[in-house]
């Protein structure tokens, strides 16, 4: 069981890992970012501890501790006990879901590793929003997705705001992020994986054919919101798909508009 | 065209119906709310323009003025051009849309009427969190939903947030409260709607079985993220569907949900 330390000084210098969490710095993508992984709540801090990301130290209400309680039977990391006051002292903020837990991050996988066994996979460029790429991620888990390659502009799924909205599930679908733009697609194709490029352009394949057409793998690539597709990304997809939307209406949200895409290749399957 | 008035007073009472737009009594559906429809930024305030709220006054920088010179060719409401700053002091936060619409609530269409030539209608149940809900209304619209009938439990779709989240398709979608819950379900049932409830139970069918189960018309009936619908609403259903999810991951958020299956029985139809 995870030591319970109980503390009440909010300057206390072993909740260092838990200060100001809504300042910029707290960003791990960017330089100075302290690079740490922060879950937020029962749920995903028990995902947290699922994961292969190695928890350094918790922090928390004593309620959330005891609900907690099989779930840190083998956790060796410290966990801090707390007042919800002396919590929002150290964070920034109140903070209603009521515990945290910290984590290093990993190196990320190579692509070869997240294809292999894979038969669906989520190719995205552009997505900057750190919500939209939480929710892709959740959409991602809950239909059966196998990986998420991440071209550039993406934003970092671990930001802990994407960790949150994702229910934790961004500690879970393996990711990584391609640093050959639009390069390493080649390498996503030669492991037997055609690029549907997800379009509402004219010309585009229903979505409804994609899975007769493209056949039991498929990696799909979706854009940001705003823009879409780049043209370069474009290019290089073997296929085009779309999504039948009702007359004028904008696009789906991009979190949306890929769980119904999932739903078609995982769901349907 | 909507004649430009210029203003600089933030005080002028021509602006009281934009004035403190956070506070809780601009909740429309609460008693001492101001009843109006309020909508944000061009995209949505296009939207209310072509709907069938009547729009009383607009307020906005010159900018978004310019851009939206067409759609207020013929609109004789007054449109009060100020500066971001006098705007942000009026409404009690910083507008980075820049333009803001009110319109009068209209009565709500009889359930009838709502049922009348619709195809496939979104049944709500506890559906109370305002983003949510304009989620699922700008699904409702991209994927060709007809109409959405509003069961105990539901927000407020004229509420400012779900206008905005729902990128102004609540002004678009036609939909009523059912006050008589759940015996106006079988006034949707005798109008030719199976009701088909969305579950995670076991013994669920599962939705890509729908259309051939339900047939042309259909009624989805969705309940609350957190608890889902009651015994009660399931009892009235006519059969139980469920997305296949991937094992031990908690559900779609209620709107991802909502778009899937309304793909399953329009967009594949």
């Amino acid at each position: 069981m995870a030591p319970l330390i109980y503390l009440d000084d909010p300057a206390d210098g072993r909740l260092d890992e838990f200060r100001d969490l809504t300042t910029a710095d707290r960003r791990p993508d960017r330089p100075g970012g302290r690079g740490l992984v922060i879950a937020e709540g029962t749920v995903v801090v028990r995902r947290l501890l699922e994961s292969r990301y190695r928890v350094r130290a918790l922090l928390g209400v004593e309620r959330r501790f005891a609900e907690l309680a099989d779930d840190l039977a083998d956790v060796t990391a410290p966990a801090y006990v707390t007042s919800a006051d002396t919590m929002a002292e150290v964070v920034g903020f109140h903070l209603n879901r009521g515990v945290l837990a910290v984590a290093d991050r990993v190196p990320q996988p190579p692509l070869t590793e997240v294809l292999a066994g894979a038969r669906v996979l989520a190719v995205l460029e552009g997505v900057g929003d750190h919500e939209n790429l939480g929710s892709l991620f959740r959409n991602a888990a809950a239909l059966g997705v196998d990986g998420v390659l991440l071209g550039p502009g993406c934003a970092d799924p671990l930001y802990r705001r994407s960790v949150r909205v994702s229910m934790g599930h961004v500690l879970r679908v393996p990711f990584t992020r391609l640093d050959d733009w639009p390069g390493a697609l080649e390498v996503v194709r030669e492991h037997g994986f055609p690029i549907a490029a997800l379009t509402p352009r004219p010309g585009a394949v229903e979505l409804t054919k994609l899975p007769s057409v493209a056949g039991e793998r498929v990696a799909l690539m979706l854009g940001s919101e705003g823009h879409g597709l780049s043209e370069q990304a474009l290019a290089s997809a073997d296929l085009a798909v779309r999504i039948p939307m009702a007359g004028g209406v904008d696009s789906l949200n991009i979190a949306t508009a890929a769980a119904v895409a999932f739903y078609e290749v995982t769901g349907r399957g």
